[in-house]
């Protein structure tokens, strides 16, 4: 080996050396994924969920893990954000387990069923009572790996163009109402129509529906229902504190470096609060604008909630005796419930009774 | 220059370079702090948020950035974990604000006051409706910066050697509480004791105190209150939801890489998270433990949360007639839960009525 020669290779060599440290930090390499959200930029509280995830990822890695986030129909449709993930069209999807009850009914239990949790016990039975473990294995049947990314708290029952004063009210309704929620209503005699966002209103105003539900005050009063629907109901009982989900490509989770999950983690858990937070801020002024415009705010008739609440458990039963998931993740959830409601109901609701009786004080 | 000294020099050449690839990647420095925890490790639920916290940050970083978690004592005493901050002999500390009101009463506010926000209104309030700008402009005379890092949800009222049936009950009641509360319960008669964990049990034995409040029900199950002091009350109108927060030294917040903010934030609303479902999680079998083995659950009459909440509205004019940072916050509080109630009533609060009643259907 002649010395220039000899020189050449260990000059090599320490260009392989310092080739090879952004080698050893491969733990830190630049991805770009998209993101396929449910939900249009209109809905500033919950579509912003994926963005705030999104800008969290960035900041949390110096820009090297990008999200890109893209408005429902974008790339695929809304309902189909899920599908997208499970064949790998995005990375993942930002969007509402229960829109996918039409695969198996026990995609609802993982977001909202009639009767369920409330936002801060779906937290509890998610993150620290094995619900995201159970809700993970099953999901693996779609190539997902499930993460919380946002709550809306509870919602509300949805506008109606006639006062509802009992049971027999319900009779015949066409609601715009869907999944599990509408079956649970089609047992009480209300026909449960599907609608997109859009469609609803001139619906409403037509009279070819008699009520529909969305979400509560906020994203509500965007959609006008108001001026053609003037009972406005509570509670959404379908809905108590329905958790968002971020769903990855299970096969593009498993690829992520450490950080890289860590990263998606807190990050989505980090936007799990901030759109409940968001939520939370933005009601209260909603409710009031709403109220002040005329808007007849209203509880269901204690025998509507329950006979939902009677109808509910008949279909769990029913869905139960042929679906091994689903009997699984609605028992869970409804040993985790009675016990959550036992503690509740003491010190919480207490509190919370006190405050509302006493708030301008 | 000779062949080998050439080769040692290239070869140090090459090693510079190889050095030098960490310092481009500057932005992930290798630091290590230490976090003084104000609580013992004995309370595996509110000591836990800190290492949540830490363990989720050094997932963030790859390992790179660690904080190591010391309990109460360790470092300094639970109550000074504050002061370790404002003076740099800690990175960073886990506590709760309200321990410093002997310094301002201002601090009480980010955490908990009588009568304040529940747990879900204070993550509103702190994120998303200027809380936390608020409050760190304040903490900024103690060199401090401050991230929400966990919540116990509504506490209980504490425990009690006789039943209280009225506010005449209360005149002249020696009990364990300290702070704000302990000057509103100070103008219904009681006389309020300070007195660490370790010593409440002994105090209540013998009768030098009447009654104790601590946490709730998985919290002061360890501590065997229930042996000495029967009647166990609620709720905590006190701490409807006090956030736990983390306090970082300001001067060391502002030298971090950006990504280290961030994963702080993160992290910190992560554990924020995790703390108040572990609480979920475990007060209901501690509930139903207690009450199996003969505590007495009792409300608090309403007469006693009439007095209380008159008493706290004049403590809170008495403090803001003299400090202007009091004013601010106290007046931001409680426009801000005025409003949070008017819609809370609605679909949160008949929800989980209507839940309790049928929980066990």
């Amino acid at each position: 080996m002649k010395r220039r020669q000899f020189i050449q290779t260990a000059a090599a060599g320490a260009a392989a050396t310092a080739v090879a440290m952004p080698a050893v930090a491969q733990s830190n390499p630049e991805i770009k994924w998209r993101l396929a959200s449910s939900f249009p930029k209109s809905l500033d509280t919950i579509y912003a969920g994926a963005e705030i995830m999104a800008k969290m990822v960035s900041e949390l890695t110096d820009g090297k893990f990008q999200i890109q986030v893209f408005a429902a129909g974008e790339i695929v449709p809304a309902l189909q954000a899920l599908d997208a993930v499970t064949n790998n069209t995005v990375e993942m999807c930002h969007t509402v387990s229960y829109y996918y009850v039409g695969k198996d009914p026990t995609f609802a239990i993982a977001a909202s069923v009639p009767f369920g949790l409330n936002a801060r016990m779906q937290n509890a039975w998610l993150f620290q009572n094995g619900g995201n473990e159970l809700f993970n294995e099953f999901y693996k049947k779609f190539n997902a790996y499930g993460l919380p990314c946002g709550n809306t708290g509870a919602q509300m029952g949805g506008w109606f163009r006639k006062e509802i004063k009992s049971v027999a009210d319900m009779q015949g309704l066409k609601m715009r109402i869907g999944g599990i929620a509408g079956s649970v209503l089609q047992k009480l005699g209300v026909v449960p129509q599907q609608l997109g966002g859009g469609d609803i209103y001139p619906a409403l105003e037509k009279g070819t529906i008699d009520g529909a539900e969305w979400v509560g005050p906020y994203d509500d009063e965007k959609l006008g229902f108001a001026k053609v629907a003037p009972y406005y109901y509570y509670p959404g009982f379908w809905e108590g504190g329905p958790t968002v989900h971020a769903f990855v490509s299970l096969d593009k989770w498993n690829a992520l470096p450490k950080s890289y999950q860590a990263a998606l983690t807190a990050a989505c858990t980090y936007a799990n609060t901030q759109m409940a937070a968001k939520y939370d801020v933005v009601n209260p002024p909603a409710l009031k604008r709403l109220v002040a415009a005329g808007t007849q705010l209203r509880p269901f008739p204690q025998d509507v909630m329950e006979a939902s609440l009677k109808a509910s458990n008949e279909l769990y039963a029913e869905i139960s005796a042929k679906n091994p998931d689903f009997k699984k993740a609605i028992e869970a959830m409804a040993a985790f419930r009675s016990d959550q409601y036992l503690w509740w109901q003491v010190a919480e609701l207490s509190f919370d009774v006190f405050q509302v009786r006493t708030r301008t004080r």
